[in-house]
């Protein structure tokens, strides 16, 4: 089985996106949010089948973790209650989606999150998310101020109150930022990329996992820089007289496979463990063209774990068992369907 | 011949860093600021000997492009007088290593940036730099508020006269940051990686070397994130419609080798053509400690170029004619020696 790890909507049906259009207007308006539109689950169908389904069907995964789209979270905007409206209409839209196709996606939640906010809402939602949507994680913003940067590290005691339900819910989280706001920072190009790089190294200061030593996270995209200057990062914890990284950390942070190269996937492979490396493809998202070296999509990152010079039984861990291992709940609902 | 393009003065005797506590002292208590310190030859051969020098023959290169602490280099701080003062004795400094040592040094200058000052300054600077101080490059910090990331990005208009000097005095810029004022990011675990990735997106999406078709960047560290998501990166460039990476960025931005394990070295040479790789090691730096994997300093770079599967004519140029092709007035002064 092939479980993809990391899946956004970013093909959302027009209705949707143009209600936050209109709730954005409406809050800059001082005007009370619009109605949320009407979506028929024909839109719905219409938005997947030709898109992400296709194209999971095309390349060969069985199982897509679904969260709405990561740069549309837009946690900047607005304020808390406008991050809350547009966060349950994402959520919800992922549960429609989850429940129109359950066998292909399971849901993953997007928080409330504001700057300036406290966690109040976002645990709230969290709660809902799971308990209610029957989702096995969230994305978890660690730059609410959209490339601003302005809030704390994710090991700051502001966080904790969020890493607690986590760890009563077990589930983890993905740590993914949204747009940028600041020009400096192209969003997929480099405030993703930096973020990665960023929540990894603030993690390699604290000491988070000694508190929760069961708190999970996912770095995305391949963990950014992380890998490719593993050593520099085992020589900071070093100077930083931390444990070293496996014991420091790696029991509890997972990187997925969202690197667009088979080099780059090789060298993931062979520098972080086996048992934290996670198969995702974040399609459709940042990068949707061929790669005219190869003739294949960037994305279609199936390839090149195929591809990789490690054993079969190293491939089903990143296609499947570490991911059930890194969401329990969902491996309980595998598990209720046999599978 | 070894040209280690990337190696600061990190180890600068104490009066001259005391001066600079002193400076921002007075700064903060709207004083004048200080003299400067008389600093005898002693003093910075008993900094280099121990230090440097005694790694650069150990390790086994035989020319170093030296250059202020970046780290140090503090544009967030004070304002533009401030910073013009350090960035003078910094480069002064520099300037008397490499009398000392003409044969292992060769100067690369701090600029005197600062957020919201206009170039004026930076440009005088660097023109006393280059034609009074006999240095061959200088080092550019994309974001002179340290980690606020709140000035433009360098394809930006504002940086034009700088780039109009650098083209008419034949100098290179290495991308590199100073330390970081924000929580958020770690300074060399952090902030370097990002600012890094950032450059190369930000001359992703521009046209600058449209502009300024001989202009040259070096960008640390490997590149942050960029050759391991190399992939990610041309997809990028493609997705903007802008030229392939190879004609639109790479005949002008060059990646160094800071990149302290051989899995990393490996892709970085994979990927990278050959032109735009110059050795550097970032010593004494980052990352001082030993690899417990390796038994030899992280930072001991040489070592995986060595243990590169490419040729040995790849080798040199990665160790010497790169080099030696992006800083003009390096290869003079080296043909002046008959080398």
């Amino acid at each position: 089985m092939i479980i993809d790890a990391h899946g956004h909507y970013t093909t959302a049906p027009e209705p949707h996106n143009q209600w936050r259009i209109d709730q954005l207007a409406a809050f800059a308006a001082g005007q009370p949010s619009p109605e949320y539109p009407e979506i028929s689950d024909e839109l719905i169908r219409e938005s997947i089948d030709n898109n992400q389904l296709k194209l999971i069907q095309e390349r060969g995964s069985d199982l897509t973790i679904f969260s709405p789209r990561a740069s549309a979270m837009g946690h900047h905007e607005g304020d808390q209650r406008i991050s809350l409206e547009w966060t349950v209409a994402c959520n919800n839209l992922i549960k429609r989606v989850v429940d129109l196709y359950p066998e292909t996606f399971v849901g993953v939640g997007q928080l409330p999150q504001s700057p300036g906010a406290d966690l109040t809402e976002t645990i709230k939602e969290m709660e809902r998310c799971v308990n209610e949507l029957g989702f096995i994680g969230v994305n978890l913003n660690p730059d609410p101020s959209g490339g601003q940067w302005q809030t704390v590290p994710l090991t700051d005691k502001y966080w904790y109150p969020l890493y607690e339900k986590m760890v009563e819910l077990d589930v983890p989280a993905m740590i993914h930022v949204s747009a940028s706001c600041n020009p400096n920072f192209h969003a997929t190009g480099a405030h993703y990329m930096n973020a990665d790089t960023t929540a990894f190294m603030q993690l390699i200061q604290g000491d988070l996992f000694k508190d929760f030593p069961t708190l999970r996270f996912i770095i995305p995209h391949g963990g950014g820089a992380v890998p490719y200057h593993w050593g520099r990062y085992r020589g900071l914890a070093d100077m930083l007289k931390q444990p070293s990284l496996d014991t420091h950390l790696m029991n509890n942070v997972f990187f997925d496979t969202c690197v667009y190269h088979q080099p780059g996937i090789d060298l993931l492979v062979d520098v972080i463990d086996n048992k934290n490396i996670l198969f995702g493809s974040e399609m459709i998202g940042a990068v949707r063209g061929i790669d005219p070296q190869t003739g294949n999509y960037f994305d279609d990152t199936k390839r090149y774990i195929d591809g990789a010079k490690i054993s079969e039984a190293e491939k089903a861990s990143i296609f499947e068992s570490n991911a059930r291992a890194v969401f329990p709940r969902l491996d309980a609902k595998l598990k209720e369907r046999g599978l």
